[in-house]
C-alpha cells in the first residue's frame, strides 16, 4: 500500500535532519549573470535544476510556485515540469505550490491536471485555496489521497492584506481562518497516519507568531507549510510554535533568501545557495533544540 | 486612451443584445465522437473553436475555464491558447476562468503571465480569488486596468459547500462573502467607466437568487458573472436581480448546457449549441423585460 503522505513528510524530515523546503521562484531579471542571455525556458530549467543540485541532500523538500513559470508562458511551463521531474528524481519531496480552487467538477479537472502522470508536475503535494468549501478540496483528496499525495490548504497567509477577510471575526467567536483550519483538521482526520500527522495541511505564515500556538491547537494533526521565514522577516524563533512537541509537523520555506543569496554573497550561485541552506538549517535547528522540539542529537 | 473593461462590457452586451457568456470547458470524454480518436490537443482545440464558431455572432462574451485544458498538460494549455485567439479573432471578450490568488510578488508575476503577450491567453478579463485580501489582487489591476483589462472576483460561488466559509456570519454584522462584496465595490471605485460599470465584478451564484438584490446594493458599480444557468440549476428568473436597474451589469454563464447540447439534441453538435445559446438569450430577455430590466426593444 502507498504511503500516506504525512507519513512520507516525516521519514524525510527525519532522515535529512531539516525542517526546511526550498521555494524554487525564479525570475529572469534576477538570475545569475551567465543565465541572463539565455531563452527564458533554458534558463529557467537550468537555475531551478541547479538549484536543486545545490541542496536536495540538505532539505527533505522543494516548493515551485508556478506563477514564476506561468509568468514566461508555455515555455515557463515546460521549465516548470523539468524542475519537477529532476527534483522527483532527486527523491526531494515535490510541493507544487499552485493555490488552486474551483467548483468540484472543475477541482476534479485540475486535480486530473496537477496530480496524475502526463499533466504538470509530478508534484507530492499541492498548495490549495478554501474559500469555496470542502467540495472544491475533496476532488483533490479523492483522486491524490490513495497515490500517497498531500495538501497543504491556504489558513493564515503572510502577506500584509491577508487580515482583510481572514482576520474577520466570526459571530459564534474566532476568526474566518481559525474556521478554515478547522475545516483543515476535519477534512484530514480520516488520513492520520502512522508519524501522527494527516495528509492535509495548513499554509500559516509566520509572520504572525503569536497565532502559530493558536493553530497548532486547533489543527493537531496538519502538517503546517509556513512562508515567511527569510525575506519576508519571519526568525526561527518565531517558527517554533508552530511545531508539535515532537519536533514534527512543520516545514519552514525560504525562497529568495536561498535561490538569490549569490547577490549578497557574490560568486557561485549554487554554493551561495547551498551555504544560506545550511546556514537556514542550522537556525532552525538550533531555534527547536532551545524550544526542547528537537529529540535525536545533531550537529550543527 | 484604451477603453475601460466596464464600458468594453457594457457595449458588447449592447452589440449583440445578450447578456450570456458560453463556459469552454471541455472534456474528451464528452466530446462528439468524430473529435474522440483524435489527439487531447488538436480534439481540444477543434472543439472550441467549433463552439466559438458556432455562438461568437450571438453572445458577448467566452469563458474557458483554465481546469480543463491543465487537466491535459501542456498539450491541453496549446489547445487553451488557440481558443483564446481564437474567440479574440472573433472580436469576443476573453474571460479566463484561472481563480488565481496569491501574495503580492507572486500574484505579479501571474498578472504577467496572463495579461501580457506571450503568456498563457490572451485574455480580456480574469476570474481571481480574494482569500488573500487586496495585496493580491492589485498587481493584477495594476498590470490589466491600464491595458482595458478587468476582472471578477469570487464573492459567493454556486457550489453546495460555498455556504461552509462564504455564510459565515461575522460579528460586526454580514457574511463573509458580503466582507468580499464590500472589499470589491471599494478597489473598483476608481475604475468605474462612462458605462457607470467599473472594471472589477463578482462572480455571484445564481442558485442563491434571494442573496443577489443584496449583493448588487453591496456592489452598485461591479459587473457580475453568473454561474450556474442551466446545468447547474439556476433559472433566468432567478438571476434578474443581479441586473441594474437599466439592464446592464450582469453576465449570465453557461457551459455544460450549451456545448455539450449535442448530447440532448443529437446532430450537429455546432448547431446544437448555437440553438442552445439562441434558447438562452431568448430565456433571459423575457425574464429582464418582465422584470423591465431591458430597455432596447429585442426582436425574439
Amino acid at each position: 500500500m502507498t504511503q500516506p503522505f504525512g507519513d512520507r513528510l516525516a521519514q524525510a524530515v527525519s532522515d535529512k535532519k531539516s525542517v526546511a523546503v526550498i521555494g524554487i521562484d525564479p525570475r529572469l531579471e534576477s538570475l545569475p549573470p551567465e543565465l541572463a542571455e539565455l531563452p527564458a525556458q533554458e534558463a529557467l530549467t537550468i537555475f531551478g535544476c541547479g538549484i536543486i543540485d545545490a541542496v536536495c541532500d540538505l532539505v527533505p523538500a522543494v516548493k515551485p510556485n508556478i506563477a514564476f513559470f506561468e509568468a514566461y508562458g508555455l515555455p515557463g511551463l515546460e521549465a516548470y515540469n523539468s524542475i519537477c521531474a529532476h527534483a522527483k528524481r532527486e527523491k526531494l519531496l515535490v510541493i507544487g505550490d499552485v493555490k488552486r480552487g474551483d467548483i468540484g467538477s472543475t477541482a476534479a479537472a485540475y486535480a486530473e491536471g496537477l496530480l496524475s502522470p502526463g499533466g504538470i508536475g509530478p508534484h507530492d503535494c499541492l498548495t490549495l485555496n478554501p474559500y469555496l468549501g470542502s467540495d472544491s478540496l475533496n476532488p483533490f483528496l479523492e483522486t491524490g489521497l490513495p497515490q500517497g499525495q498531500g495538501f497543504f490548504i491556504l489558513v493564515k497567509t503572510s502577506n500584509p492584506s491577508s487580515a482583510e477577510l481572514q482576520n474577520l471575526e466570526l459571530k459564534t467567536g474566532g476568526t474566518l481562518a481559525e474556521a478554515a483550519a478547522r475545516l483543515v483538521e476535519s477534512l484530514g482526520k480520516n488520513n492520520i497516519g502512522q508519524s501522527g500527522l494527516s495528509s492535509l495541511g495548513a499554509v500559516v505564515g509566520a509572520t504572525h507568531r503569536e497565532e502559530l500556538a493558536r493553530y497548532r491547537e486547533l489543527m493537531p494533526h496538519a502538517p503546517f507549510l509556513i512562508p515567511g521565514y527569510g525575506a519576508q522577516g519571519g526568525t526561527a524563533a518565531d517558527v517554533c510554535d508552530a511545531f508539535r512537541a515532537d519536533g514534527s509537523g512543520a516545514l519552514v520555506n525560504a525562497s529568495r533568501s536561498v535561490i538569490f543569496a549569490w547577490k549578497k554573497n557574490p560568486g557561485d550561485w549554487q554554493e551561495a545557495a547551498r551555504n544560506e541552506t545550511l546556514r537556514m538549517n542550522a537556525d532552525l535547528l538550533s531555534a527547536l533544540r532551545a524550544a526542547g522540539k528537537w529529540k535525536s542529537p545533531v550537529s550543527s
